[in-house]
């Protein structure tokens, strides 16, 4: 049965959940706090900055109002910046309907509190929200392939499995595959620690230390995430999943992927300064390695690479002195 | 301390261990059953073959005698074909020190049995061999890039853990590093499994499905040979480790693995015979993908992708069909 959604956020990643919904059937708004860019995108029935020559599905339409937009929705996907979840969700939330589920598609934490986004909306909107009507979608996505159609499988987990569920009944296509789970905090942090892998993935592809490093990097890098996930109550095998592994392997290995320029710049021995304003589009990591950190610190969770990662970014410890460092560690027993 | 080792075959990996352990100090032999090829590699201290241009380390000595090769070695490295592991050992074995331990390269399971190595070695040689002086080594590990001295992260895994920490303190240099577990059958299926995976993502890949579908690919294909896996009694988190995941990511999208070509070719409609000519050296996968179907099916063990694999190259349904058809399940619980 057709669902009436609203997407808030009409960037690479909102939009083409919109039109992959839209093209699903259900009838989609498309939020965006830039109201001349909504205007165009109405006008012009493209999204010219993020996906030129696509051409929007009819059941998508342009909204310059948020409670506009989420109104009578059965589902809200929030497609923005983790940092505006909280305030674009309390804002939003007096013009949902009763039964209204928010899907978080934003990967990161909080600034200042490193909290996943769940403990985010569990503050701001109360603990049944979170339980029950609240879910975050993850996992290997490219927009740039979603928005055409390309098969896709992603993993949405809600604390209530009945949730996640009912996404999983309405919104699983042929291109776009969904599985359930109800590991909400693994997923979250598998979603925006995977950033700073790929960051660290670029720093090695940068130095040219080859194929080998590079899927060790990617390996012990997950051993990390799942060190600081399983410290906060998240199920191993999570990691292993979709949005673990899955999108780990997209970020560090796809072309298209920001983090991975973001440390290929720095292996250049570019500022990061520098390199935010080349990569242009907000590359989550970099924030996030800064959180992971302290995250990490916080728990009492050995993460190696997190801190290489975060002393090369914030405390001026040259890329390369960090790298050397990673690889001159003592042998390990593997599963520690 | 220097070690003897002796690595028998000299292929394209069996050539690269030789170097990286000559180069750390070890006295190896490097035996292979072709013996004109180790008189040319005796004569041009290179392996033309597989690695022209790389000096062999003045501590490798080619050697035709297999028994001799073996003669006081500490560690016998099998880096054969899964095939000729047996018969290899057997034929090597009464020239074996005392407490020399055999450390298996090879990657692939018994045809007949569909056995790993372990059982396969502990069939030929006894229990007592196979718990204490028999280790498997496996994880992401291109040979071009190991003879090149790049850093490389491998695991060791034999049943006595105190085996694998004996090769861990002698092999374990800066640009090689050895992780150690005790979980050899977790390991050895990871390590042949892949290869099947790797042909699949190939077909991916040549049909153009996208970075997307190749990592869900590799995602769920990693839940199936965990499956396997667990169903033999492997431990889970072998498979997120190096000889899981970090072998299977390297395989699938390193851009020199054998396997994958396979599968590209198979998208382009060509028949395995004509691939089996056109890769040239062997492609393991091939013959895994018919044990890993038949294992899995004594298993009873639900892997959708290996069945679809198994179809398209050994009973005639087209990889495209095949593909669709694994894209078309239905929804699921992401960890089942």
């Amino acid at each position: 049965m057709a669902k009436r959604i609203a997407v808030l956020g009409a960037g690479s990643w909102g939009t083409a959940l919109a039109q992959i919904q839209a093209q699903t059937g259900h009838t989609v708004t498309l939020w965006d706090r830039k109201r001349d860019f909504v205007q165009e995108v109405t006008r012009t029935r493209e999204n010219r900055k993020y996906h030129p020559g696509i051409q929007l599905s009819p059941n998508i339409r342009p909204e310059t109002e948020i409670r506009t937009a989420v109104q009578n929705a059965d589902f809200v996907i929030l497609a923005i910046p983790s940092h505006a979840v909280r305030e674009t969700l309390l804002k939003a939330y007096p013009s949902f309907s009763k039964n209204c589920v928010a899907i978080n598609a934003a990967k990161g934490l909080d600034l200042e509190t490193q909290e996943t986004m769940l403990t985010v909306v569990t503050k701001a909107m109360g603990e049944a929200f979170a339980r029950d009507r609240y879910a975050v979608l993850s996992g290997p996505s490219f927009a740039y392939e979603v928005v055409r159609g390309l098969p896709t499988a992603v993993t949405v987990a809600a604390c209530n499995p009945k949730t996640a569920e009912q996404i999983q009944n309405a919104c699983h296509t042929e291109p776009f595959h969904i599985y359930t789970t109800d590991d909400v905090i693994g997923v979250e942090i598998a979603g925006a620690l995977k950033n700073v892998i790929a960051i660290v993935t670029g720093v090695v592809d940068g130095f040219k230390l080859g194929n080998n490093a590079r899927a060790g990097l990617i390996t012990r890098g997950l051993v990390e995430i799942s060190r600081i996930g399983k410290a906060l109550g998240a199920h191993p095998l999570t990691f292993s999943g979709l949005a673990g592994l899955g999108d780990l392997i997209l970020t560090c290995t796809g072309d298209l992927s920001r983090n991975r320029r973001v440390g290929i710049k720095m292996a250049e021995g570019k500022s990061l300064r520098t390199i935010m304003k080349e990569v242009g589009q907000v590359a989550e990591g970099i924030r996030t390695t800064k959180s992971a950190y302290l995250l990490a610190k916080k728990l009492k969770v050995d993460v190696p690479i997190l801190t290489e990662a975060y002393l090369a970014m914030y405390e001026g410890k040259s890329p390369e002195t960090a790298i050397r460092d990673l690889l001159a560690r003592d042998p390990q027993w593997e599963r520690d």
